[in-house]
């Protein structure tokens, strides 16, 4: 049996743990290497193949690839980057099958988001269409937990516990100083069109009247009167009040709320951060002293907080990959199934690339409070298990040791420039 | 010898180790049993003594007051509260001695930064004058590292350890995505006279060319021009551009660029945070994309990745207060002195109230590099020491197990509501 050749590429927004992926996916290809040859990794995802920069990761040691487990963000570098409309212009899926035949590269693993799936299906096509043998397949990666299929996404539960952790931080703070001092804290978290990240704040509620106190939604329209009223009664019941919200929550008529202010009155252009305009509308209406927070890169890029479930789930995605795709699955994205039963198991699955691309999987109304400024049991039960454990990185002088790859490129082997990028 | 009880109170911003001094207090208070009373706690800082609310720390159990070791904030409840001028009016000095009888207090600990420093130096100043034996110690307290006398402030280590990975591995993200998106990441960190927890970021860049490229601090006039010109020989040179700015940095007149904005151009009111105003102004010149993040409280209250050298600071301060006021000490603060030597070292030293009242020490110009930018080698080995390990909390269901005391009030023993508050 020939060893065929491997391109792995990481897309879109970067992730606690999308390195673990990297970390499963090399250390299992390196344990069969009787049918994977080399893993290329695309330099900076998909363009990468598109302009044949191929990272050669079998120039990495052993060390310095079990050190991705541990290493945030995306060492071979992202990209975001769409790929043109395949049924208008096949020129682009062209050259990736050309650079792929140039470099005898059989497996095409593309680690992201909704978009990535969608590219990975598209060249699953092409490459049947022009009959060369390529198994595709999706690995699950985003903060925003917006994937259909999947139980989860990698990546989500990491972002989840940083988001808990801290808003249960900043809640005992605020809390120690809402006698004379700051009585509102508003924390804002990434999220434009889901309300997962900002739902995983309400962990930080243990007992009955802890913070967050109120939970902003992109999916609930935004009601300032409302708003206001819920603020007012949190101060007048525990001294304080937490706010977590979503960057992306809107108003009524559907606009963002940080691009349009909350009324005209408040409506002139802002800075960005919708924290800052909650912030000014409490101050103005009730008064309060408030202190606001934007976690914004540091939320999902927070590796020395990492779920060890989260890590673990990564990893697992990326050892499947290989096994996977050896076993002849193909043109599927790989996805996490949560098996029933009280405590929390779960096992990999795949669905067709076909079923997921280009879906958002939105937060189930059920799991949000009836008032919608809160999350309900069953969003805590599901959330619950996805922050378990706590997956440190090691430490050297009081830092984390996060590996820096060589990332060397492989010779090229086709003379021309890709230039349509 | 009588068992007299002790005053204890927590003042100020809080910290992520501010509870690790009270820990150390109340344990070692516990083990004196035949010259230590109680240890009561004010509710709220020195409102508590004020308002004769105080907390009756004998009342929890060895298991809460040993968590506070591992609890961010303060447990207590602080106060931002400043005591009246002594000399125009002492009648808040007089209520304190007062409450202070009543409860047979003979120990005074106030556990914060410059102002608490100032006010146990009038209590005592007071207490004498009015022939009360009273033991007067300050504990040091603050993020922002400006107490003088001592070689650093329990609080500062572990925000600087927040600070400088939170830098590292955002650094990892934009590095990630440059290639085709976000080239700018800004941070912004608290610091509004001086420019300690920016500089800490610093500690992020372990190898030449890493991030941060730029550090502002308040020590340093902002100039915006030679900032632009900097940001850009960053994206020019690494690809992306990552700065960290104190929230307190000023511009050539001496004004706060979060009130002012930078120029005419951008100086119309804003909602506070440096950090959006930064990023407009890169944009406007450059048109580079950007991310920015505030970190308010979420960093000083980050008791998940705090500093093991700063908690056993703040707990070997705890201890120490009621070691050397036991040993007969008075009218001091407690200081960190640094041993001297190549390995880091550390013992406890003292300072005269009156010598450190009301000073506020700011980083050195030689910590500063020469173009303002950046940290010296200098200024690297004093905080490096700082971050040394990590003092994880303990966790269940994947939530640190942060402690609540009961705090339940003593009964007042004074018939009068003391209304000058």
């Amino acid at each position: 049996m020939t060893a065929n050749n491997v391109f792995y590429a990481q897309s879109g927004g970067a992730t606690a743990v999308i390195n673990s992926s990297a970390c499963g996916l090399i250390e299992t290809a390196r344990k069969h290497k009787d049918r994977i040859g080399k893993v290329y990794a695309g330099q900076n995802g998909i363009l990468g193949a598109l302009r044949e920069n191929l990272i050669d990761t079998s120039l990495e040691t052993e060390e310095a690839i079990a050190a991705l487990r541990h290493t945030p963000a995306s060492a071979f570098g992202s990209c975001r980057y769409r790929l043109k409309d395949l049924t208008v212009d096949d020129s682009q899926y062209r050259r990736l099958i050309e650079v792929f035949k140039a470099h005898d590269i059989r497996y095409f693993f593309y680690n992201g988001g909704g978009d990535s799936q969608d590219t990975s299906h598209k060249v699953s096509l092409l490459s049947q269409q022009l009959g060369y043998p390529l198994t595709c397949i999706g690995i699950p990666k985003t903060v925003d937990n917006d994937l259909p299929a999947t139980d989860n996404s990698p990546g989500f539960g990491s972002v989840a516990k940083y988001v808990a952790v801290s808003t249960k931080e900043a809640a005992l703070d605020i809390a120690s100083m809402c006698a004379t001092s700051t009585k509102i804290f508003i924390l804002e978290v990434m999220g434009r069109h889901s309300g997962w990240i900002a739902a995983a704040a309400g962990l930080a509620a243990e007992q009955p009247d802890d913070a967050p106190h109120i939970i902003l939604f992109p999916e609930i329209p935004f009601e300032y009167e409302k708003f206001l009223i819920k603020v007012d009664q949190a101060v007048k019941n525990h001294g304080y009040c937490v706010i977590v919200t979503s960057e992306g929550i809107r108003n009524t008529e559907g606009r963002f709320v940080h691009e349009v202010g909350i009324t005209d009155a408040f409506g002139h252009e802002q800075l960005g951060g919708v924290a800052p305009i909650l912030a000014r509308l409490i101050k103005q209406k009730h008064g309060y002293k408030y202190h606001w927070a934007v976690a914004d890169y540091l939320q999902r890029a927070a590796r020395h907080l990492a779920s060890q479930t989260d890590v673990d789930q990564a990893y697992a995605l990326g050892q499947a990959a290989i096994e996977y795709a050896l076993k002849g699955e193909n043109n599927v994205m790989l996805t996490i199934k949560r098996e029933p039963g009280e405590d929390y198991r779960w096992s990999i699955g795949t669905a067709p690339l076909s079923e997921v691309a280009n879906i958002e999987a939105k937060i189930p109304r059920d799991f949000i409070s009836e008032d919608g400024f809160g999350i309900t049991e069953a969003c805590r039960r599901y959330l619950q298990p996805l922050i378990y454990g706590e997956a440190y990185p090691p430490y050297e002088n009081g830092m984390p040791k996060y590996v820096r790859l060589k990332n060397i490129l492989a010779e090229k082997k086709l003379n021309k420039v890709f230039e349509d990028v």
